[in-house]
């Protein structure tokens, strides 16, 4: 084997895996195309070259150098587009901050990551000052704004960005280093607990942005990304690098927009008026954006959303097609760079509930991608579409582990895969669908039960407000159901004819004979964490006793 | 820095860029997709996970080890496409012969690249036979034959393909090592002397599929290789990995077809009967098939078809567009692995003269190909489509050098850039057109003249059979331009007539000025190659005297 090595210690045929060398070409290309910014300003691949090089030698004016960690605190913009690039290409690390996190968490991520500067926008100027006692690390700011204008601060601030580009000399040869170097890293948002923080080098962003153009170009006839598109984010540019899209959208010459904070009529009249064709967004956001009078008014057809963050509604997918949006479902968390997987359009033709099933499942995974749905030991679970497994994944670009923090890094990386606490099937067509978080699930006799379906069961019955399914510990079966409902006002709905319900489901095939162990507790409210999701872990504690 | 540095060393993180890790997707998706040998056989990709294991198994009992090399002498075959994975996967290197050398060169390449098995279909058997005594290394041979009948030989054969793959067990644990470790080796064949020896890694192979399939997918709003399409090579297996498209094409997950041997008949009748969609080759063999009288009869609209090797001449261009064929130029060479450059599409709404024109160019750089056209200084060339250069490349995909050949090694690197010897010109779109290879071009007072336009030019005259344009050694202008001109029998045309008729190209600005010092010389006949080429070599030997 030896012998049989090729050298790859610095020399001249050596070509690292580096971000700088996406960056180029693009404005070579396209060096017309335009990247907007809401309503306010417009610029061309050949300013947002410009610009990238002013920004690098504005670092380094302020004493930025390789090693440092550099804090970004804004809304989706051109800037922040710019720092994705400036920013690591100088050998320093990209922190994205995540502003919607509370005042106390978002000091532990600047204190944790030790950020050495802060690009702030005058937004979060106020929260900032009313911490700044307790952050050690931070040697100088950047003022980030639309318009500029003064603004009292007793931030020690090196310069308004603007302004600063404007000082700045044009040009900057950025440096080869090594390809493992880290280049960003951001905190993820658990329920419970401080956020942790994980981290991706150059190597692992560019084959993110290769397969990820492979993968979004090639699987599908339509062709789901290619030059022809304009691509905005309505997912933030600090969660997980908006999915990773600004890298590919870049890298595929093609025109974006950044929309600032999400406004849903600003992102509306922005699809409108840009004619934005590709986007991705959870959810949540796209109801948003649904519920609003401008989206019957304006024409989405042809408009691609990739949807994340949370399982697709098939109400909602129904609805979206009826606009003639061309929506799906991709996986991944921020773990993982993001994307692991993507809802392609098989070879095959589909009927219309067939094509809905696909869209609504999240798909396939993309190249480099060795990912497997294991028992608790690691034997893989049959594709038949019902069986269920914690998806377990390696693929070269995941997180090594929780930036300083050994014991949950242990818990993530276990046998050699990233362990993603995700529970899911995969039908014959190796399309992936995830059914639950692991915590959630409930063990009984060996059997996984999805808490999340019991639940999705129980609340369509008219007499159920709301419920939260658990599992708790039991010496026979290992873990036994209990579901915590809370009911309607003034109904008489008993244990009996709730369990006789779910019976029902059982009969149909859809929940597993397990859920006969079910006992029923009706109680008065649910307990929630601080961002709205049932607090599953405090409930297993309290009815444990 | 060094903080800053992701360890890569072997971990439970670590996931090497290595061709096995492209290997298992694509049958898990589409198992049931398949892959046809000529009229004779019909594989599933679940039966080529399979082959690939058995093949492995088969190889890994007659004593194939890692750091060995294997070599394949074959047709275009699904056996070929089995190698492509196994051999490397194995930690072996996979020796692709080129079956259309002389024996001579094929000895030469034989016993240069050392090569310990050899995979020999039966029509090679006799050559082998011949020069049985002069190769040393070899240790056995593997039989390949598409009907199974006894053979006379006298060499150590090991058996016959399919009965070891028969024998063979399934499955085989394909190891990790180090993504560096060399997978593929084959030889280029120049004009003159033996051919060298290029060498790509793991590493070089998958990145080079990824970007492929990122520039393939996503460049142009059609599509220009998708999971729906179906992909039969015509440019050889041994020649470049056939472009490394069978890479990308299992990638995919897409249909594949094998011609065998390239006969017009056979390839036409495929494309017909298996729906092929995407298929690349170089202009000498399209013409073959356009001339054939099948091409008039099948239907050949939405046939996408990748033309590199030689520039794809308007006229052919033309033809196949009217014929409904997606036509369009790549460049690269065996140097490169070979892929840089593809013609995309614009975003641009083109003109019918205009998309010809940018189709018969080469188009842009992929994605992570660093390409400039420079002058003698390394200072790169306006990009006005009228200056020329030569090409010089960085990417991650280059070969390191020529195999044990450091001469040629360091001419091949110079000032961190792989120099192409070809000679181009880029316009403000960034598109590159090859215009000459830079041993022919006439340097005349530091003015590139491309010395196959003038030869153009001159063959386009009705008294004129063929042509050969030197440049020869002048004391003041450093070179000067000799047209050496066979004339049509009886024709009374002189040197001034000539000189008067390139006169009226430079008027148009169709040629330097500095051609005026242009001498004719009329000659019986022009040296030529083995292969039919001019002899620019032999001729600047001769007339410099």
């Amino acid at each position: 084997m030896t012998d049989n090595l090729i050298t790859r210690t610095p020399s001249a045929y050596d070509y690292p895996l580096l971000i700088k060398n996406l960056f180029t070409a693009p404005a070579v290309s396209n060096p017309h195309q335009t990247i907007v910014y809401r309503d306010l300003q417009r610029f061309t691949y050949a300013d947002f070259t410009q610009r990238v090089c002013r920004l690098a030698n504005a670092l380094t004016a302020i004493g930025v150098k390789a090693g440092d960690t550099v804090a970004v605190m804004d809304w989706d913009s051109h800037r922040y587009l710019e720092c994705f690039y400036a920013v690591p290409m100088l050998g320093a690390v990209l922190h994205t901050v995540n502003i919607r996190l509370s005042a106390e968490q978002i000091i532990y991520t600047i204190d944790h990551a030790e950020d050495d500067y802060i690009l702030v926008n005058e937004e979060f100027l106020p929260l900032l000052e009313q911490i700044k006692g307790r952050i050690d690390t931070v040697k100088s700011y950047i003022l980030l704004q639309d318009e500029q204008k003064q603004v009292e601060t007793s931030l020690p601030l090196a310069g308004e960005y603007e302004v600063l580009l404007n000082q700045a000399t044009d040009g900057f040869d950025f440096p080869d280093f090594d390809e493992n170097t880290r280049a960003t890293t951001f905190y993820t948002t658990g329920t419970t607990g401080m956020p942790k923080g994980v981290y991706f080098s150059h190597r692992q962003l560019v084959l993110h942005t290769l397969a990820g153009m492979a993968a979004l170009g090639s699987v599908a006839s339509q062709g789901r990304l290619h030059q022809k598109d304009v691509y905005m984010p309505i997912t933030p540019m600090f969660h997980v690098h908006a999915w990773g899209l600004p890298y590919i959208a870049t890298a595929l010459g093609i025109k974006q927009v950044y929309p600032g904070k999400y406004l849903p009529e600003m992102l509306l009249k922005l699809i409108d008026s840009e004619k934005v064709t590709f986007s991705h967004c959870v959810p949540t956001i796209l109801h948003l954006l649904m519920s609003h009078p401008l989206f019957k008014q304006i024409d989405l057809s042809g408009w691609k959303v990739l949807i994340g963050g949370a399982a697709l509604p098939k109400a909602m997918c129904q609805a979206a097609r009826a606009r003639g949006i061309d929506i799906y479902s991709g996986y991944g968390m921020s773990e993982t760079c993001p994307v692991l997987t993507l809802a392609h359009v098989t070879t095959e033709e589909l009927s219309s509930e067939e094509d809905l099933e696909v869209r609504c499942k999240t798909g396939r995974p993309l190249p480099l991608v060795d990912l497997r749905i294991v028992d608790e030991q690691m034997q893989d679970i049959p594709a038949d579409g019902q069986s269920v497994g914690e998806i377990v994944v390696r693929s070269p670009w995941l997180t090594q582990g929780y930036l300083k923090d050994q014991r949950n890094s242990e818990t993530l990386w276990r046998g050699s895969y990233l362990h993603t606490g995700d529970v899911a099937n995969r039908d014959q067509h190796n399309y992936i669908k995830i059914t639950d978080r692991i915590k959630d699930v409930i063990k009984i006799g060996g059997e996984w039960i999805s808490s999340l379906e019991v639940e999705d069961f129980l609340a369509a019955h008219p007499d159920v407000v709301e419920t939260a399914v658990i599992g708790l510990p039991d010496p026979k079966w290992g873990e036994k159901p209990v579901a915590l409902v809370v009911k309607k006002e003034g109904t008489g709905i008993t244990e009996k004819e709730l369990l006789n319900y779910i019976r029902g489901f059982v009969d149909k095939g859809l929940i597993s004979k397990q859920i006969v162990l079910l006992k029923i507790e009706f109680v008065a409210s649910i307990a929630r964490t601080s961002v709205g999701k049932t607090d599953k872990k405090l409930l297993r504690e309290q009815y444990q006793q």
